[in-house]
């Protein structure tokens, strides 16, 4: 998920927008269709140069703006059926739009076409010594498909995302969203026809319920990658069930590292950012360990902070022992250490040494983001090479593991494997590359 | 596969080096154990720098060397083997080491141990405005499994990019291949023992049987990427099978296409090499396109050359119209145009247009390689920009869509696939990256 995106739960209801076909076998094929149209229709923008595709994205903004009415409307009937399942007032908020949200939604687009085009870079080039002459460039992928839930804004960022670096878009959205998303989709592809590019650039299989998101999971060699964005269930089950490529975007099981040497200010300022700048996201701190040489100096004064923050504070028998009166501390359990919390919630753990904390990190983090506060080079360095994650802060907060904050532009997700993009995916990451050989009727002798 | 690996037909045998464990369970807990161990072993090898894996390599490389006698001793029992279970001529011959190959083995190893090392690169960094510091690095991927088919070398090769590039490996050879693979994984880990590495760097499943190729396939988490090598059989099994992420490497149904204004003799000269400098690789030519302009020059010189090349050539009935007395040509059906035929035979095809020889690309290619032959830049740039291909070649043989030739060094494959690496992967392909962020006490405002 996003550094943005909290872990909805549930959320799903039953009604498609559209009466979906009948049977599996219908609506894989009528799924499988919509890939080969998307694909059809990728081809014009892959050539397309960037004018073209910032107008493009510029019109669909003034489009969304000038729909807002109709959208609102929408939106309003999918707030209707969120009211009668029970939605909570979290994820109600999630889904609602206003004419204001719409605008800023708008104004992202137009941000994304000011971003530059990833496409046509050349990644590598040189002149061999038989006079080949090679260059890699960025290429669009071609069909991109995205599962996520609730948010009706993600529709319309992951479609920028996708025209702006010459992709086809498919979409699946949660189904609590379908209506608002039926609407957006609508008005996006009328802005592209009315550009002179194929509407079927961005496509929804809303329609098809979840029969549809099994069919686009199947669809490889029509769908170039599957981006799923949303709670940790539904991104194991798309890596669990795609045959085609997918970029995991994960869980941030996120830790802070107070080291022997740490300026304490410094420390207190780093984890009261990291944990409690904002709840809920996936770049928050989950996991504090304090080297035991900066326990007495720095937790004291940490926890009281935390705890007058409202952090429930879950402690090994060290840390507890540092607890501030009338702290709200309570024991942790190895639970605790594999939680991503989202929440006002903090595992503290007292370590003898850097190695242990290094261990504590391999065994319970999931790779995203863990940050050293430290003075000392040497920790810092042995830090950054040992733990494997997708992005180690030194003497900063693990908030700033973010498309924005790292200077990328917009953000797709944030990657926690390994392959093809990993952490801040940017719009580079929504491209291939390929070989481009040119010679004066070489051959291979 | 790579440039130089043929599909082999079948070659598996069921004995495996020592009798696997009795249950399923029994065996994915062993193979994620292996897992493990390698997972442990690469941190070691993750901060090593180059010039302790560098030696290793070489220290393997003396050691299979020193080991010659052992390895063929082994070697014969899989050719016996093989012999008694049919085994083709073809099949055998790349099965067969000899002390000459195995020193070619070896000095490829000392190759790679020249190749600059992929790890630290800097492959983007800057400082931000608000003093955060940045660089992405290529770190290694950790752990990667290789399931390949039944030459020998392959065992070699994979270890050496894997460790080059700062990786463990888990290897998961032919059966056809086991008591050869048995005795040159123990040379390799021996040596890195020798070194002061852990010989877990290094480890095989052979021993597993199928069942442990498929347990490497479940071990999400444990396994940072897998690469099948062999035929289309093996690479669509695993892609299909694996939870792990899998890099496609693939079959090549190659295309060139000779355009109106292609110079008679280039044209001829690089379909001549494309098709019969080396029959049975994935980058050779499998079918020929001729704008119908070129035709009635270029079409008689070049089957004729190709007809006493011994290629036979399956025509559309315009190409056979051109067919040389006495040249074995046949008439193409669609099923020619789908065939990698690794073999001396060619497809060939007269279309009415550039925009048709794209088409026929489209419904037809592989994804892997296709070259023009052309003097109008318009054609070369369209072909460059609407052939989506891993490379693409003007005026060159397809032959150069290999690691070595495109200046990479060594190779692990040819990507067909899109995402992570496409085209020929070298070490940098081995590797993922990781932000590193260093503030001086930066939190999120």
């Amino acid at each position: 998920m996003t550094q943005d995106e909290a872990t909805p739960a549930g959320g799903e209801s039953t009604g498609a927008a559209t009466p979906p076909p009948s049977g599996t076998a219908d609506v894989t094929a009528a799924v499988h269709d919509v890939a080969r149209r998307a694909k059809v229709a990728a081809r014009t923008l892959a050539t397309a140069n960037r004018m073209t595709k910032d107008a493009a994205l510029g019109a669909i903004a003034d489009a969304l703006v000038g729909s807002a009415d109709r959208i609102v409307a929408a939106n309003a009937g999918d707030l209707e059926r969120g009211r009668a399942n029970g939605m909570s007032d979290g994820l109600l908020d999630r889904l609602a739009l206003t004419p204001e949200r719409i605008g800023k939604i708008a104004d992202a687009l137009r941000d994304v076409a000011g971003l530059p085009d990833p496409v046509g870079e050349v990644v590598r080039g040189q002149t061999l010594p038989n006079g080949l002459r090679l260059r890699q460039i960025r290429v669009p992928m071609g069909v991109v498909g995205m599962i996520y839930e609730a948010r009706p804004n993600v529709t319309v960022d992951a479609a920028g995302l996708a025209l702006k670096s010459g992709n086809a878009v498919i979409l699946r959205g949660g189904s609590a969203a379908a209506s608002s998303n039926e609407v957006i989709v609508a008005v996006m592809r009328d802005a592209l026809t009315a550009r002179g590019l194929p509407a079927d650039l961005v496509q929804s299989i809303d329609a098809y319920g979840r029969a549809g998101g099994v069919a686009l999971m199947r669809a490889r060699g029509l769908v170039d990658v599957l981006i799923p964005r949303g709670g940790a269930d539904l991104i194991q089950t798309v890596v669990r069930e795609s045959l085609v490529p997918v970029i995991e975007t994960g869980v941030g099981n996120v830790h802070v590292y107070v080291d022997a040497t740490a300026d304490v200010d410094m420390a207190v300022a780093i984890v009261m950012n990291a944990k409690t700048q904002r709840v809920g996201v996936c770049n928050a701190a989950e996991t504090l360990l304090v080297h035991q040489d900066a326990a007495a100096a720095f937790l004291p004064v940490a926890l009281a902070a935390l705890s007058d923050a409202g952090v429930v504070l879950h402690g090994d028998p060290s840390a507890m022992s540092f607890a501030p009166a009338g702290a709200d501390m309570v024991p942790a359990t190895d639970e605790d250490w594999a939680t991503e919390y989202l929440a006002l919630e903090l595992g503290v753990r007292v370590v003898p040494s850097l190695d242990e904390a290094i261990e504590h990190i391999r065994t319970w983090s999931s790779g995203h983001t863990e940050a050293i506060v430290t003075r000392d080079i040497a920790a810092a360095d042995r830090f950054v090479a040992e733990v494997d994650s997708a992005a180690v802060m030194v003497n900063a907060s693990t908030r700033f593991t973010d498309g924005g904050e790292l200077g990328l532009g917009a953000e797709v997700g944030i990657s926690t494997q390994k392959l093809h993009a990993r952490g801040p995916m940017g719009l580079s990451e929504l491209t291939t590359t390929k070989w481009v050989v040119t010679g004066d009727g070489l051959i291979r002798p």
